[in-house]
Order: structure tokens, then C-alpha cells, then sequence
């Protein structure tokens, strides 16, 4: 492993331990076992270590939905799929804790933030698009479609939040609750001939 | 007003402001021009404000949605309760931004969170299976109705968290996207014929 990488594993790790607050560039150097100089080559500050380290979980989450559709148009991809992105969201924890915060402090995180929301706000519109014409979803106008996405993307990023605001550790089996949250959501939706299939898989 | 409500009233203001982290007992003495002996004559510190800034909200929701029930069985009261609740929790915008992070350092206003959150939940399903009495929600079982509750829930509470990532003010007209996302997703279950009175209202 490069320094640089050394830096950013370290700094995942301290941040999601206690936060990005009272962590400074030399505990993190420190942690990663780099001078404070060999930080400072690759990190202008802190900051720049929290946006890199927020770049590194958005190409997580482009691997797990490639070229920005969320999935091929089945229920079971959109259950793989949060499956994966709850993981990874676990993962990078200290992001989604200080999400807001570190967006008002931060205007090019800010923008970085956006504009992936936004591409993963159009991917879960295109799947259900995909099970629409597949003939899995019934017809729905653009209206409909969208309160859809966005009911779906709170569940999605507010689901490791909820579980940590109730004290409760994200488990396997609580990740497979948020899932079945989804899956509510979208069942009165599926056409009917379909839908038995489909849920019991 | 008294000094006592005068500090709490300042804090909010600075709290939402600039966050918890930068402000002092000594800027919220200033800002509500009380001498820091008397701040420390009414709490002990930073933490016992910001738990006795919770209980106020808490006592806002109680008028909102008394006697633990959220609403006495109607969608328009549901709206009205989200309304409401959205509103307060724009107040104290502050407390949701950070609450994550706030629970985790003071283990008191934790139990008081949690304890609150219980009850509001248990006041959603008591309002759903009100209207499942009252033949405006079809019959459910207590595995859907914990779900539904689940999904209302964590829009309601996410939806001003939701904005603020999004670098949107929450103004009436973005709380009325938030009702009508619970409005979707209770529809589905609403008994057809009772339906379109009531979606028109």
C-alpha cells in the first residue's frame, strides 16, 4: 500500500471511530505511520482527505450500479443493490453521520455530494422505468415515478441513520428489514400476475 | 421573560445558527445577556441546554399529536400532523442535524430521544389501526402495519434532513412534498371506495 492510501484507510478508520472533529492530519499521519510532511504531499488539509475519502465511496457505489441505472429491472437486483449500498454506507459511517454538517462547511463537497445524489436519484427513476416496460410494474405517470424515487432514496440513506439514532448495531438482519421497507413501497405497484413470483423469491 | 427561558432561547437561535460544537455557555450568556454565574445557576453545562432545548420540542409535539396518538384517524389529520411536525422540527433544525452525533456523546439525552421516539411510533400504528377501525384503511396485518409505520416514520423524520442535503430551504411549499410521499405511500391500502373523497380533500 502507497502512503497515500495508507493515509485515507487511516483516516476512514479514526473518523469513523470518533468523528472528523477531534481528529487532526497528525493523528492521522500518525495512525497511518507517514510523517506529517508526507501527508501534507499528498493532503493539502482535512478537508481534501474527506472529499477523497467521499470519492472512494461513490466509485463503491458505481461499481455497485454501473453507468447510473440503479438495476437491470428486477426486484431481486434492487434487493442486491441495497443490500450493497447499505454496506457500503455502513462502511463510510462517519459520512453519513456528518453528512449535513460537513456540506455547510464545505462547498466543494457540497457540490461533489449533489451531483452523485442526483446520478442515483436518475438511476432508481430508470429501474423503475425498466419494470414498467418489462411489464413487472404497472403504468405509472412521471408524477407517481418520482415521489416513488424519492420514498425509496430516504428509505436508502436514512436506514443506517435510523438504525444508529435507535443505538442498534447494522446487522445483516436489520440491513434485510430495510430492504423489506423497499420492498412495501414498491409491492402495491407490481402487476399482479407477476407479483407472487417476484415476492417470494 | 426569565433569564432562565432567555438562555434557552438564545442557545437555540445560536445552536441553529452555527451548530452545537462552536458555541459556548459563554456566547449563549452574551447573546442573552445573562452573566455566566447565572447561566450556571440555572445548568450545569452545555449538554443539560441542549437536553432541556429536546424536551421543549417534545413538549411541542405532545400538543401537536396529544396523548400519544398521532392523529384520530384521518388522512387530513395526518397531513396536519406532519405539517405541524415538519414545522417544529425546522425550529429546532439544529437537534435533527446533529442528533446522531449529540446521542452519542451524552448517553441522558439519549434514553430521552429514544424514549420519545417510542412513543411517537407507537402513536403512528395506533392512528393506523384507527383507520382500519373506522374502514378507511383495508385490514392489515401487524407485520404491514409495523412496516408502514416504519416507512412514515422515517420520512417524517428525514424529510428536513433530506432538503438540508440537498442545500434546499424547507419553506411550506417542500413540506407539502414530504405529506404527499406519506400520502403514496399510505394510499395503496386506503379502501377504494372511501378513496377519492378523501385523496381530494
Amino acid at each position: 500500500m502507497g502512503s497515500k492510501e495508507k493515509i485515507l484507510v487511516a483516516a476512514l478508520l479514526l473518523f469513523n471511530r470518533a468523528g472528523t472533529r477531534p481528529v487532526t492530519t497528525n493523528h492521522i499521519a500518525k495512525e497511518a505511520g507517514v510523517s506529517p510532511g508526507n501527508l501534507y504531499y499528498h493532503f493539502a488539509n482535512k478537508q481534501e482527505i474527506i472529499r477523497e475519502i467521499f470519492s472512494q465511496m461513490s466509485s463503491l457505489f458505481d461499481k455497485i450500479t454501473p453507468s447510473g441505472s440503479i438495476l437491470p429491472g428486477s426486484l431481486e437486483a434492487l434487493d442486491q443493490a441495497f443490500r450493497q449500498i447499505t454496506e457500503a454506507e455502513w462502511e463510510y459511517r462517519f459520512l453519513q453521520k456528518e453528512m449535513v454538517t460537513l456540506i455547510e462547511q464545505d462547498p466543494l463537497l457540497k457540490d461533489l455530494f449533489l451531483e452523485r445524489q442526483n446520478a442515483r436519484i436518475v438511476g432508481i427513476e430508470s429501474c423503475i422505468r425498466a419494470m414498467i416496460e418489462l411489464g413487472l410494474v404497472c403504468s405509472l405517470d412521471e408524477a407517481m415515478i418520482g415521489r416513488l424515487t424519492q420514498v425509496i432514496w430516504l428509505v436508502a440513506i436514512f436506514w443506517n441513520p435510523y438504525l444508529m439514532l435507535k443505538g442498534e448495531p447494522v446487522t445483516r438482519a436489520r440491513i434485510s428489514e430495510g430492504i423489506e421497507l423497499i420492498r412495501l413501497v414498491i409491492s402495491p405497484y407490481l402487476v399482479a400476475e407477476k407479483t407472487a413470483a417476484i415476492m417470494s423469491v
